[in-house]
């Protein structure tokens, strides 16, 4: 996930209820410009490096583990400011549209689990 | 991101359009049951690790930048059988949810950007 840049992965993935971005910010480089959302609400979770983030002019730093919401009309921008490259994960999704279902959404299903083993796996090659 | 189990975000943040967890399943676990969902869409992002993901009893191997994404009713299930900590993030939301806007919902706001520097952050304090 080191790949300088950033990779959208609706189109890709074909996703239907959320957008996401994988990021890779190189040292000393920041968002283009501050930006904010129409609709959307944005959540971004920080997987290595370090950075700073703003949100409506405040600023506070961001690493490994840091986890950000903000609302569509938060007005944010980051930046990288360690010495390696800054990735992070960037979800986003219409505020509000998750109304019916939450951890209860998922069904257990009663199909037991079968693991190909690595025999198993040579033996079908 | 190495605690060992699941920490769901939704709650925590007050997210209003999905549901993330942060996942550490530990060497030669796997999820508790099959499962799928009634109307969420779900992604997987591994982050490191390495697993197999089963889909309709369709197995493939999982590491480092794997990006799955499930439609509602697949039934599936993941374990890990590396050595390490298999870690991985999990979206969830509501499938067709998207409907309005997508990378057109961001707006460019006109603010510049204002970065405290080391020494400024020292004189604050």
């Amino acid at each position: 996930m080191e790949r300088e840049g950033t990779l959208f992965l609706k189109d890709l993935l074909a996703l239907t209820g959320f957008e996401v971005s994988l990021n890779a910010l190189p040292p000393e480089k920041e968002a283009p410009f501050i930006h904010k959302h129409r609709e959307n609400e944005e959540l971004y979770i920080v997987i290595k490096g370090h950075g700073q983030f703003q949100v409506d002019g405040q600023t506070f730093d961001i690493g490994e583990g840091s986890v950000i919401r903000v609302s569509p009309d938060g007005e944010r921008a980051w930046r990288n400011n360690g010495t390696e490259p800054l990735c992070f994960i960037v979800i986003q999704s219409k505020a509000n549209s998750m109304i019916k279902h939450l951890t209860d959404d998922g069904i257990r299903v009663k199909s037991e689990m079968v693991w190909p083993t690595s025999n198993e796996q040579a033996l079908n090659k």
